[in-house]
């Protein structure tokens, strides 16, 4: 029934929905997971819930072994109920509140991350006896330290905050890190993983016995900016453990791919509203309004962060135009700064797909802002992926 | 029953609810509906439903006799529903979805706003016969243009949309505008009113008979910055409408106060998960981790827009603090580039409340981020507003 319905999506792809939507294919989810796996080889994969929580994204991970990065009890119960077991959690979230610490730990999970006395105390009496990572800050290039940044802390501090966990009856499991999200440089692992292999002999050194090196998320999608292959973050990373560790001494390592893995799954379909010119008449602007914005799902767009690649029915010639979101809102401006360039036969009611949306955008999107529905999901293989 | 269990709210403070959540009090939007009426006689306020459509601020406007401004068929409803009558809304979206306008229309709203010669057409083919008012670009200080902005036209073009609407069946009622978010300068009005004379005298001279200008929105709340009070506002929007159509010609006047009237109605009640130092220990930067974020109700802090005021129950010396909501995401800080003064004694589990929270927030909230539930709203008298 399931593959008629999609057979029949795929052979009359001009049937069409009421925009905007969330066109999401899990098995574009799956193959990245592979494509992932395969990059880097011996390490376990955990898919950051927080990325995209649909149930077909889970299941259809729990289906290829994939692993759960959690923060929630509400992403704990959703990862239980794609069948993830609660063994293969790690939460991952180093300031947490005390009640879903024990919640989580009622539910199973028995890791989770800290990065600060008063965190480690916390899971000592909220989850006890579990296994704790303590999270290093990342140095920026050319930074000898971050003077701000809202996770992670100094080697040092983590071998202290580790060797009180352990005085506390925690398993000092190790230490984790994240490179920043949409990570486009495959070195930037480098330089943590050097961090880290001092934290772990420090502790080795202090009759601790850690075994495990998380080395958080970042890998990227496909936007309008190239990143590099996977295969060139695995050999990057495969680079970086062997200068770390060498050949005896390496630790178990895990992932924690959340863009990385659904980004390129979801297409995010949107109408224009309106095309209009702003501005002198000598030197108009092009300003372009799609049904879709900031509130809807698009709130990576902010600073212009995130640059989706766009598709469009028309052809001919392009010019600049400015992208904007239906609410009211001034700040609802997608691009502006950077302009982004369609088709000048765009008008009113035309699709306008933004690609590579499967990541941050369902879950961020607002309960209603201006009278605007959160974003719905549509589950379907003509993603245009 | 009600004003027992409000009495017994007051008179019992501390029953503690699950954090977050937004304590809002109608009562305060009454006060600041009456004084803003009073600060402006002879205007119609228009409530903009964006800033919180929560039926008890609806309905205790209702029964104020305040008007609506609207955007969206979901915002009519809810203004309908809560007594509105059709005739009393204004659409004061310039680019709206073409089938919105219909329905709202259909609704039996009769006036809308249009910024395009193409929004233009779409209302005189979705909403026949209804009366539009154009929408003007706020002109910045020492600026001729502004250069980029997402709704507003000049008023040479102003006039020419005017006139087409005209033509086209549609209402010339008049011009509206908007002088920002938040306006802390009662002159931000001179220059637009002047605009406004100029586009309106052009129409009369070409045979039509505008009868409507709409001053917009921006009348403040009261956060950490102070604001001239609503009678301040009063007296140069006089000085302005005297100095733009003198005694004779003055056009009926309409405001649309979002955040002027339930800014102040709402706290945003939060718990504390966490107060972590970062940095080197010899310079440590203290951070505190708030239960509510950017994505449950403070997105207006992003680049740290909306300052808003701090209440907490501890006393004794304070220090700065970087302010943090509870997700995983490196985007949810509140306050970081200029920190909050903060009681040092604040430790976990405390409250602290965001005073004047009453607009674009519990609308504004993600579905659920993180695991991270939208902000619910309790309806109380004890906002401490």
């Amino acid at each position: 029934m399931q593959s008629t319905l999609l057979a029949r999506q795929r052979t009359a792809p001009e049937v069409r929905r009421t925009t905007p939507y969330l066109a999401l294919d899990p098995t574009v989810v799956e193959r990245r997971f592979h494509a992932l796996a395969a990059a880097l080889p011996g390490a376990e994969v955990h898919y950051a819930v927080k990325a995209n929580p649909h149930p077909a994204v889970l299941e259809a991970l729990v289906g290829c072994g994939s692993r759960f990065d959690v923060a929630t009890p509400a992403e704990v119960r959703a990862a239980l109920a794609a069948g993830a077991d609660p063994g293969d959690l790690v939460c991952s979230h180093p300031v947490k509140r005390r009640e879903d610490v024990a919640e989580a730990h009622a539910l199973g999970v028995r890791l989770f991350v800290v990065d600060s006395p008063a965190e480690t105390r916390k899971v000592a009496q909220a989850a006890p006896g579990s296994a704790v990572l303590c999270r290093l800050a990342t140095t920026g290039a050319g930074s000898e330290w971050p003077l701000s940044g809202k996770f992670g802390v100094s080697p040092v501090q983590a071998v202290e905050i580790l060797l009180e966990a352990a005085r506390l009856g925690l398993e000092a499991a190790g230490v984790c890190f994240h490179v920043g999200s949409q990570q486009r440089d495959p070195e930037a692992w480098a330089a943590p993983v050097r961090d880290a292999s001092r934290v772990l002999a420090a502790l080795r050194h202090s009759g601790l016995s850690p075994w495990l090196l998380d080395l958080g998320g970042g890998f990227p999608a496909r936007y309008s900016h190239d990143a590099p292959p996977l295969a060139a973050y695995g050999a990057a990373i495969e680079r970086a453990l062997q200068e770390g560790f060498g050949t005896g001494g390496r630790p178990r390592v895990l992932v924690e791919p959340g863009r990385g893995l659904v980004g390129d799954a979801g297409t995010l379909v949107t109408s224009v509203v309106g095309v209009v010119e702003r501005g002198p008449r000598e030197a108009p602007v092009r300003w372009v309004f799609l049904d879709a914005g900031v509130f809807t799902g698009l709130v990576e767009t902010l600073g212009e962060a995130i640059r989706y690649r766009l598709r469009t029915d028309r052809s001919g010639p392009t010019g600049p135009c400015v992208l904007a979101g239906p609410t009211c809102d001034s700040a609802d401006v997608l691009y502006e700064r950077e302009p982004v360039e369609l088709p000048l036969a765009l008008a009113e009611g035309d699709l306008v797909r933004l690609e590579a949306a499967g990541a941050y955008t369902s879950s961020c999107s607002s309960v209603g802002f201006n009278g605007y529905a959160p974003l719905p999901t549509h589950l379907t293989r003509d993603t245009g992926a």
